[in-house]
């Protein structure tokens, strides 16, 4: 066993040079996002990419456990939330008015992400895990095993959001949210979680 | 409030071509990946992009709680498992031998997944959550939090490997480990936490 020096990458195509661009951006223009926009973002970040994906269920932008595709992408524009419905590739009503600010946790709004015109909002469906059309596994019934799938089914789809944001110019910072009032705000069930929040904007010098 | 349809998006360049070929890939080819590939699956997966990010620490190609940059990512290969030092783009060793089938759960091994000729190993720092330069907040101290912060960040590496995978045409399935045995085989410490395992080589077709 020795030390492997690596031969550092090269190359400009492809997806290196989106990653030497990706980079977290927490201050946004107060400038709106083209529904075009909004709409190939959210098919980067958790879009159907092919009808059939393992277990017989659609595939998605973004891998999740067992392909239970247990995460809602929920999307706060200045004029209200709405659900990203990635099978029928648009946006359903959930509930009017500004909530922006909901998506950033509370210790961290002095923040300009304030002024972002998008907010995506993480939120799990735990009933998906326990009725998983996929590989049935005693874990997807475990309160501890749900958060480890669930969380890092959330930043599989993250990272796409920021990768499609680097590919564009576009700002992106992944943050806390105020978890209690958006579970009241959007009438989620018992079953569902509040996870995250992620900006997407153009940048302030942009 | 209304249902807004969203036009799918088209283009043949930067990060949609990538999000359309990505997908899930369980079989292997016994066939070793090139050291140069290795190299560059790592860099993308998790490499220093720039020399100063957010809070002064070096930027990386995902994004991690307050930068604390507190996953380390193991490399499986047949023979033994080295840890990705970013900082210097290189392997350092960490046990002699081939641990592969340990980087993959024990209730997922029947797969053909076991030849894959890399097994990534995720493995979280709590100590570099509680003692980060970046952003204090009291949940960095909060093992709930923690969790949330470790898993989601794991995703975010996850993500940009499944990417690299789809540019290059590798298979790449990201599963659970067995984490007790991995913990004893890379002497780990006790704030160090193993978390998954994901699988990279050819596909049986390719």
């Amino acid at each position: 066993m020795r030390t492997i020096a690596l031969p550092l990458p090269s190359g400009h195509k492809g997806i290196l040079p989106l990653l030497r661009e990706r980079r977290t951006i927490r201050q946004f223009a107060d400038r709106p996002l083209a529904i075009e926009t909004v709409s190939s973002l959210l098919w980067a970040a958790w879009g159907v990419n092919r009808p059939i994906g393992p277990f017989g269920a659609s595939g998605r932008t973004a891998a999740s456990a067992s392909n239970s595709q247990e995460i809602d992408v929920y999307v706060a524009l200045a004029d209200g939330v709405h659900r990203f419905d990635a099978r029928r590739h648009r946006l359903v009503p959930a509930v009017a008015g500004d909530l922006r600010a909901l998506a950033i946790g509370r210790g961290q709004r002095a923040s300009v992400a304030m002024g972002a015109p998008v907010q995506l909002i993480y939120v799990a469906d735990l009933h998906r895990l326990t009725h998983t059309r996929g590989f049935q596994e005693p874990g997807l019934h475990d309160p501890e095993v749900q958060k480890a799938y669930y969380y890092v089914d959330t930043g599989l789809i993250a990272a796409n959001v920021y990768l499609f944001a680097a590919s564009q110019g576009l700002a992106c910072w992944f943050h806390n949210c105020d978890k209690p009032a958006l579970a009241e705000r959007l009438h989620l069930g018992p079953e569902e979680r509040v996870l995250f929040g992620q900006s997407v904007g153009y940048p302030v010098r942009g």
